[in-house]
């Protein structure tokens, strides 16, 4: 699966699913932030949030969500301190490809994995692929075109999807042969993905933001 | 009552009520913080609000009031320190689901209670939800639609509701079987509400943020 | 006459006359300020002012307006301080009803009476009402509607109201039982409102701040 | 001449002339500011200017201009020490009818004149009116409505005006009675109206701020 | 020349030449900063830009590039620490008369060089008008009216011009009588018309900017 | 090639290609930074951008992506500490010329190109082009008009342009000349533009940010 694990290999990614015109696709989201450099700091001022993918309103607020929720849970996630500073800086998300207009809350879950990924320097798995919006205490809610998504899933060589678990009766419309070819994950907690969904930590020798192909 | 007691197992979160386009529905106010994490800020700035949900003009200043009533009552609230410093940050207020818009000033009294929850740590009940505007002095004005309302609180199990008290004649219009379900408690200040919705303090040798469900 | 009693309870509240799309009503003018927090501050940032209500453009200049008008007479007002402390915060101003759409300039003159209440901890009188537009420097300029207001006034129970000087023509208007239930008051300068209006000082033991119903 | 003896009666106030639907009228420039309190100030912020009275854009940038033109030609002004911490907090402008709106660049001479009696606290003369677009060097350029304004200016009892050098052959138009009523003086630099419109400076023991009617 | 010499008189000054409804015209670049008093600061915030004159996008950006390109080449131009100091202050550029919409780029060298007269206190020539769109990096770009430009720069009193390079071929249009009376410099760079343009520093002992008629 | 070499003799200047409504042509990125000077800072706040250019939304997003990269991949990048602190300032980029809209997403590879070099102090090379989206992790996305914009560079002198790598089956439309006058590199990675698009290091001894022609 070569274009999710190019996109993944770094921390700060992961691979969200979205309905298009033309059914589904996998879509990146990608986050990151700067250290910072004496006073004027290199990511620009303090703890905000920079929004790139021509994205709408309710997308955005997504973001803003999922980051609120990265920061506020941070010791339930099992964020050290390193990870607690990074994401206190600004932090920027983009959503390639930067012409195309997005929209929607289903990346939620996408984005707490991509924070997460980011604040800890664990690479997300390039095999996985989730939907779902997420809510201020990390729930995750219902969202629309299950079966879109996971064909578009199989498409791209993705071998587990997590979806909400208000979605699990969508499954009944999706192909036997799709569902035979993934693992899909119904679940009600945005943790229940991380757990999953990120790669084990680098040992502390290695700096894992500069061991990217 | 799943929802709601799932939802509401954490502080920062109170059931609303609200009128929708097929009838009554619950809906959930959402409030966190994050900790200060040196001189950038955890949550962002100094004291400000973040509101997402796709919330119409009055919604959003009925956050406003909400959050400036409970800083500038502190005392009369009996919020201490620790829950005074809590509400000095940038507070993040979210009213899922994140694709429906929502507006009207009906939310007042449980943003109050939400906010009041974060800052004190003491979860709102799970069989409580709640309607009224409310005034920056904390007083509770008619809203619409308490008929619709009280029949969706029966309905997500809800068993106390707390209505602004000039709504009392409303009640004459609820079938008696929803009456007899539920506990109506007509109020004219919000205190009257915090008063009771929320559950009592958790020892001190516990962190009630980190024992979420 | 127990709404605008129930309402003016609190140092910071001040009731004015508006023209309804139904003939005239009182209207409630509400101020408050958190004490400040640490660096972050409790109110939100430093001197500004937060405005609610779903007031226009003419409503809101008239708001700040009112607080520079204070801000910068603190000393021909007579306010120690305390007073000017409390006004040098981050100031929030409240119209309610939250959804009703207001606008127009004849608020001034209750606006500035509420700030100054706020400022001072002096109650406004629960019997008192007033309609004017307020310049930079405190002169009072005629209004519209004063036969509705004063209507309004009679109805709400209030006894002593307060009109521009320059609209004492339009008492002519007024029916004769009204203007014998009221005290009516021209005024050109928005102290003669003031020195009537508040209410004496508490005392200096008591904390006028908690002591409201 | 009562109205505009009532109105420059402080400092800060100057009497400017516009052309209104009806012809011409006076209109008060009104600016203040206030007294720094402690670190977060008690007009605002630092140095910015805050605009009321319903001004279009043009007009909004003339008292932007108005302001950096008094504030870079402090010196030569003769603005003392006093006079220019008073320039440097945030400035209030006001131009009275709120609910009226105005624009044009025509008040520009009159803002200036305003802004220079707030610093200096030397009142304006009431007998004085004026009317000209000012340049961020101080040069005065032709505005609009001679004769109307001198009209204006002779019925509301003003007997000295300002106008632009460039707009003496307007002067060929205007009623020989109301020329003979008023002392006209064709300007070209904002100087020369400061050198004969402020008042003289009151002895330093007596606080101009504080002895308004 | 009366008008050019009058307005030039001040460092901050450089005239211009826009093409209107009418032909073409000369235009000044207006320039200033205030002193920096106390914390708050005489002209504003720090190092930002004010702009007024009804000025367009295109020639707003023209502002922001000409400050830009100053500060970014203070060493190359020669900039003392005095002149360098002065243009990290907010500076504000006006472009009169203020009611008149005006936009385009080729106010671009104007702009250079009203602000290195503003830094460097060195007054600019009377006798010079500009016109040229400035990169970033200084080069001169074409642009249109070359015509229109030289006649009114001739009709102003106005002897030498500048213009772009890569405008040469336009002067075969420009009637010859116009050519004989201006000496016209089309160049690359803007330091070469800032070579030419501004006249000799004035010895140290005077202070340039309190000798302005 | 004068032109691209003029333009791109001083640091923090790179080539880019689009498609104009006549066919292609190539555009220049502009990018500078001032000093800091005392508190205030030369080129304005800390950290942001300035864009101009009549840049629309998907390119101004573009630029931030491209900042962002640059700040987050310092280390990567081999950027020295003076390289650091100089993209730690407010940076502006322009895009002339400045009167002509442009958009898209595909000068993203360019901007980035002009930033390292802007940090750098290392030229682009002049015989250089370029054209491609990129993302938050310098991934070069395919984008339209490679045919156009091969013949644009052709015609502009340039010998060596780099386009997406999932752009290279567009070769195929393009005249076998146009191909044979360049040296075309499809690549995946913006760090594959930086090893050879820059020119090396000027000796320590000189400042290359001086010696511009
Ligand atoms: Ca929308
Ligand atoms: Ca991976
Ligand atoms: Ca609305
Ligand atoms: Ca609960
Ligand atoms: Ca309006
Ligand atoms: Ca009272
Ligand atoms: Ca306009
Ligand atoms: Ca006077
Ligand atoms: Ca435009
Ligand atoms: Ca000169
Ligand atoms: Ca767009
Ligand atoms: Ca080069």
């Amino acid at each position: 699966l070569p274009e999710t694990a190019e996109r993944t290999a770094v921390p700060g990614v992961a691979t969200g699913l979205a309905v298009t015109g033309l059914g589904g696709d996998v879509l990146f989201i990608e986050a990151n932030t700067a250290p910072a450099t004496g006073e004027t700091g290199g990511g620009g001022g303090g703890g905000g949030l920079t929004l790139t993918g021509q994205l709408g309103d309710v997308m955005k607020e997504s973001a803003q969500i999922a980051l609120s929720y990265v920061r506020a849970h941070a010791d339930e996630l099992g964020l050290d301190a390193t990870a607690v500073d990074r994401l206190s800086r600004r932090v920027h998300l983009h959503v390639p490809a930067g012409a195309v207009p997005k929209d929607g809350p289903s990346a939620g879950v996408t984005m707490v994995t991509a924070l997460t990924s980011l604040a800890t320097g664990r690479a997300v798995r390039s095999d996985v692929a989730m939907t779902g919006e997420v809510t201020l205490n990390g729930r995750v809610l219902p969202i629309g075109g299950v079966k879109q998504k996971l064909l578009a899933a199989q498409r791209a060589g993705v071998t587990t999807v997590f979806i909400p678990q208000r979605n699990e009766p969508d499954l009944d419309d999706v192909p036997v042969e799709v569902l035979e070819a993934l693992t899909v994950h119904p679940v009600a907690d945005v943790r229940d993905i991380l757990a999953l969904a990120l790669e084990p930590a680098v040992p502390s020798g290695n700096d894992a933001h500069s061991t990217a192909a």
